[in-house]
This record gives structure tokens, sequence and C-alpha cells, in this order.
């Protein structure tokens, strides 16, 4: 069995060939990395890796995480600039015992280090998009529409169950800012044992109730995927509107050992991506009128015309 | 009822005022920011604050946070420099609805403006330990002996939980390292409705289980504070030990709402101390030979003696 799940529309031709490449035998590892460098490499998605949208003052700041769910081992960097394709940093940093959290200016003399290519982020449709915003008086910080951190998780062959997250946070941002993509328990989480979750939203929010741990919490404890997301958005959506809070911007999927997939949103639609061995799609989550999410399949072309 | 809690004996003075106030009527967030203050001001204490020990490159960089129990709301500052106190930079931080983690630079520039005092960190003696500690080949780099970072849990009158930690992190850690203090659900989580957690040792174990979020998942299930930090040590010591690994250094705290409270640990000993309408003592936590912890109450006298 192999599997692959990716967040938002973003992640299809990345997920597509990481799942071509799966079904021939490739590493879950690689697969997760050439997924998320796809997307990374990409100016026209504007909340990860070139092209990204900056932080109030212009810079381009990125996240990445990469977890092994046979040794729980992961690596992230948080707020880290001109490192061209963040979540090689974090893959790289994956397996060591120290230091595989690195912020900011230690995360670049790692990558470079290593000799990552590094280049400056900023598209010039990114800095004229910043500009413009800085126009704007009382701009709220809001998670991004139809995109925002491209999270996947892979199954390969052999069993191996990995997680990888990239993004360049929210639009204008304060200096310094860090959400969940590169938080472990919050962003990610893979416990080969039990399956793998991730989160893309509003950051601020899911680190409040740890999600992607939690997803996979309800895992270990024999809920399906599906459910197992279903509740945790439930339950953290749910005190959020018993404090009086909306239920905020909040999105998961989730991949079981097995190759199960699942998907949960409090957005009107989430689009995800799935491939499996019966092949590969864009996938559209909505909250059901009567409880839990509808899980559609749909396409491209289609998702285009979604609100 | 009222209750503290705090990890090490370096919390001792701090947590015993911290404990008086909270029996005149003082807030739990007060408390723990007093409690821990007093540990980051007092250079003695050489992983905490002005004295702590420096990364590889010689500076003393921190990471701090503090979790609200009633909104789940956090806020916390990563390797960041020069702030005096980087708990009151965390609490400052704690209700925003974005941005409440900063990392580096952008922590600073929060600190300042909000008026928080700014100070160089290092004392001579750390620096002569970071001289000394230069000249020694293949140095590993491994948790503190006998303190670490000082994680503190208050319950006031009121029934408000607050959780809050503070760390200077390992000592030569990679610049840029993060460890598990600042990560919620990791080094800490509070959550009013079933308890709240905390976590100390080498923060690179402590984040692959997530540990201070499945304690208190724990005591959602119903366990005792005390059983549900037992659990999670010996579910993540022992999946270490399945991988091969030594059991590590992992020591946590939990509060329940009721004041009860526990500990566990893979160290031979690990001291913390506790403090209810009973009186404040120093309690030490060692493994039991028929497995669980046994904790007994000392004093500050009698722990000095212990290895």
């Amino acid at each position: 069995m192999y599997a692959i799940i990716g967040t938002w529309k973003m992640s299809f031709d990345g997920v597509s060939q990481a799942h071509q490449q799966l079904a021939s035998g490739a590493a879950a590892g690689d697969a997760v990395q050439h997924a998320i460098m796809s997307v990374e490499d990409n100016p026209a998605y504007t909340s990860v890796g070139y092209g990204g949208l900056p932080d109030h003052d212009g810079h381009v700041m990125t996240d990445a995480a990469y977890m092994d769910g046979h040794t729980l081992r992961f690596g992230a960097v948080l707020s880290a600039e001109n490192i061209q394709n963040p979540i090689r940093a974090a893959r790289l940093l994956c397996g060591r015992e120290t230091n595989c959290v690195l912020a900011g200016r230690g995360a670049e003399l790692f990558a470079m280090e290593k000799g990552l290519p590094m280049r400056d982020m900023r598209t010039e449709n990114a800095m004229k998009q910043w500009r413009e915003a800085l126009q704007q008086e009382n701009r709220k910080l809001d998670a991004y529409h139809e995109h925002d951190t491209v999270c996947v998780l892979a199954l390969d062959e052999k069993g191996s169950l990995i997680a990888g997250t990239s993004t360049s946070g929210l639009f204008l941002k304060q200096p310094g800012r860090v959400g969940d993509s590169p938080i472990v328990g919050s962003g990610f989480y893979c416990d080969q044992r039990y399956g793998a979750a991730a989160a893309t939203g509003l950051g601020e929010d899911i680190m409040r109730g740890c999600l992607s741990y939690e997803i996979v919490s309800q895992m270990r404890a024999g809920l399906s995927p599906q459910k197992a997301c279903e509740n945790a958005v439930q339950a953290l959506s749910g005190h959020k509107m018993d404090l009086g809070e909306d239920a905020g911007s909040i999105s998961v999927i989730a991949l079981a050992p097995d190759g199960a997939y699942g998907a949960a949103t409090t957005l009107p639609v989430f689009p995800f991506v799935a491939g499996t061995p019966h092949g590969v799609a864009i996938y559209a989550a909505s909250p059901a009128p009567a409880g839990g999410m509808a899980i559609r399949r749909t396409n491209a072309a289609e998702m285009a015309k979604e609100p």
C-alpha cells in the first residue's frame, strides 16, 4: 500500500508527481519533499516559499518541518529568510539528537553550511501586494483564502509514514511571528504506529488545541483518520465558540498506516489532494448539514469555480 | 483552593513567595510570573535568564512561554537575546489573536516596544564556563544536571490555571536552537477544564512526544495528575528504548483544577516544589522499583546532599 495526501489545490501537481514516484517504489520522505518543493518553487502560490507574501517589514520569512513516523524525530526551521527550499533544511535537521529546531539566522547558516541553495524569495508581485497593503489602514491579519500552508503526508510500500509542512506565514505578520506549521503536535505530527496529521489555517488557533497531536491520539484510540479529524476540529472550534469567538479558519488532513485518509475543516470548502493505488484527485471537504464532513471528489477545473 | 508547583530546587524561593501571594488572594498569572522572574533574575541558576550559559557563539538566547487555561491562549518568545525577563514578554504576548509567538529580533523589538527592561544577560561566570568548554573536544550537548528549565503551574482561588516556562536552553547549543520550553503542547500546556502540565529535560526528546499535551489529555480522560505524568513519561521513554535509545532526561509536573498535583521523571531524582494551603516544600520524585514514581517530601538542606 502507498498513499499521499496534501493540503489545498496548489499541491495537486507536486502530489501527483510524488504519487507516481510512490507507485514506482519511492520512499515516503522523498515523496513528501518532492511534493512540497513543487509548491515552494512556484511563485504563483503566495503563501509558501518563493513568491510568498512578506511580513510587515517586507521580508519573506519561512517556516517548515519534516517528521519521521518511525523514530518520532523531526526537524524544523522557524522564521528563516532566503532558504530556497525550507523543507530541505527541515529534512536535514530531522534525525539529530539535539539542535533539530533552528530559528532565524541559525537556520540560514545551517542551510548554507549544508550547501542548500539560497535565494531572494521576494517576487515583484509579492512586493507590489505588500506596498499596496501598507497603504490600507487597520488591515486585519487573517488566514489566506483558498490556499495557505502546504502540508503533505505520505506512506510508502515499506510502511514508512512521513509528514512535512512549509509556509511563508501570515501576510504582513509581525517580524519574528511563528505559526503552527513548524510546531510539532500543532502543525504536524507523525507516529507510524497510529498515523500522521497536519493542519493549515490560522496558526495561533491551531496551536491552542495541539491539533495534529490530538488527531493522531484519536487514531491511537482506534478512530478512523476521518473521524479523528472531525472530532479534533469540532472540539477546538466548539471551544472557541464557547468562549464567544467564531469557529476560526482551521483545516486538517490525516493519514493512517493502512493508507486510509481523512480531512476536516471549519471553512465552507477545504480542497485537498489524495492519491492511493486507485489514482490521485482533488477532493473537497465541507461541513455537512447533519454534522461531520461531506467529502466529494472533484477536479481542478471544477474547483476553480468554487467560492 | 490554591496551589502552585515548580520544577527543580531553584524554584523554591520564588514558588514560596508566590505561594504566599496566592494565599493572600493573588491571581495565578501573577504568581507564575513572580516565581519565574525570581529564577530568571538569579545569576546562580545557569539554565534560566540572567547568568544563563551561552550558545556556541557566546550569546545567551532565551525561550519562554505563558499559557492561560481559560482561553487556551498563550504567548511565547523563542531564541531571544537581552530580554531581562523573558516570561514577562511571553505573558504580554498571551491573549493576542495573531502574532502570539515571536522569534529572535522580532521578540526583542516587541519587548523594547512594551518598555520591558533589556540587559546583557551574560555574567562573567557564564562566559568563563563558555571559554573553558570551547577548549574541550567533542563535547556532547546534554540536559543540565539538577536544574534546567523553570516551569511553574499555578491555580488561584478563582479557579484560574496558568502555566509558564523560561530557559536559556542547552549550554553550547547551535545558534538558533529552540527546545521544548516555548513550544505549546511540548514544554507546557494548560486547559482549565482538565489541568496543566510542563516538562524539563532534553527538549528534543520531549517534543517527540508532545509530552505536556499528552499529560493534560490523560487528565481529560479522568486520570490523576500523578498517574497522567507517570503514563506519559513511561510511554515516551519506553518508545525511546524500543528504538534502541536510552530513556533520556525527561521530567514533568502537572496540576489539576482541584489542586492535586503530580510529577514523574526518568532521572534517579527529580526535585520539584509544591505549595498548597497545607504549606510549601521541596519534594523528590524517583522511579519506584516496582514501577510508577515514589514522591517524598524533603527540604532544601537534605536535597543539597542528593546526587
